[in-house]
């Protein structure tokens, strides 16, 4: 294998996902991937800017930087490129009031926003808050709507839990989208949008980052 | 408006829907439509061949019955094609052992089938059957398939209760269909299959049949 150094010729940054790369989830709050703690250290200590752009879609930016600090990874909010953060922008920008369909552990990240009167519907990995219950009440506020708009922080199939696999939100945006004739609107990866955003939060073009 | 017997020229036999065209289902058993027994009634004293076709895959066929003769419909459970009866058949002729995800109402339908080491997952209506935690189970068993095979009872969007608009079984469908990148089988309308079996037990062709 080719030295860091020449493999990486003219990348001036790194964009880290977290879920997969740096740990798995599950109970008890999860486990460091082998190496992941020591690899994340040596990149920080080169050259390379370094950010981390993740859909966790279940956990505050505050809650998921503090359970990897727990880990052992150097890592602050600050750093942290997350879907929550960019709907909100998008909510206040289009001046959207969302009917939330999301786990308690990311609610506060939309302390800011209003909810009265809903006028779309913002789905994220809610987990077992994914009932009938909460999936018909969405269902039946973009139904009343009468141009239903359903953002989706992210579209993920499924992800790994030290558990097993577990559905992500992409299924049940499927299924709000078939239910309603519609298509949502991702925010997050694979939306070229959020990764344009975590380099400009960096200070980089697409070429200079891996 | 022309007479009926204009109107069904070369007609010999009507299929008739049960939900949405009988009555509306809800809180306490639902509610017949306005003129819906008359209507039925008067079918049943024409030389028409009267039968009922129905996706309707919570309730067993003798609960449903049940349910409508307390209504007032003349409807015998002989009379009706449902998704699940043709769903154990075809689970019986090519040796599928199915995970249920259904509802309680219509599990006597299957009472007759191994479900011992699934190596299928078929999904109906389940209501309030579908939590997380039901659809992650089916999730998994299809992901452990080295054949994922996903048996649907229906793929109906959504239906109308007395108490508003309902989730059906077509968007969990969609939901484990994009999570496990497969695509469902469906029994029930509007398989041509499914209105076929229930013209073949109508002893009519397609042509006969309004």
């Amino acid at each position: 294998m080719a030295a860091w150094g020449e493999r990486l010729a003219g990348v001036r940054g790194v964009l880290l996902d977290i879920s997969g790369v740096l740990y798995d989830g599950g109970e008890g709050g999860g486990a460091p991937i082998a190496g992941s703690v020591e690899a994340l250290a040596r990149l920080k200590r080169s050259q390379l800017k370094v950010r981390f752009c993740t859909n966790e879609s279940q956990k505050s930016r505050g809650d998921l930087v503090g359970m990897l600090r727990r880990l052992g990874f150097d890592i602050s909010e600050g750093e942290v490129t997350a879907p929550a953060p960019a709907t909100c922008l998008i909510l206040k920008e289009r001046g959207l009031r969302p009917h939330l369909l999301i786990h308690d552990g990311v609610r506060s990240e939309f302390d800011q926003i209003d909810t009265s009167n809903p006028n779309c519907v913002v789905i994220a990995d809610a987990g077992e808050g994914f009932s009938y219950q909460n999936m018909n009440k969405a269902f039946q506020v973009l139904m009343e709507l009468e141009n239903p708009v359903l953002l989706s922080l992210g579209k993920g199939r499924y992800y790994k839990e030290t558990s097993g696999l577990m559905l992500d939100v992409g299924p049940y945006m499927k299924a709000l989208e078939y239910a309603c004739g519609i298509e949502a609107e991702v925010v997050g990866k694979p939306s070229p949008e959020f990764f344009k955003s975590a380099l400009r939060e960096m200070g980089l073009e697409a070429h200079q980052a891996q």
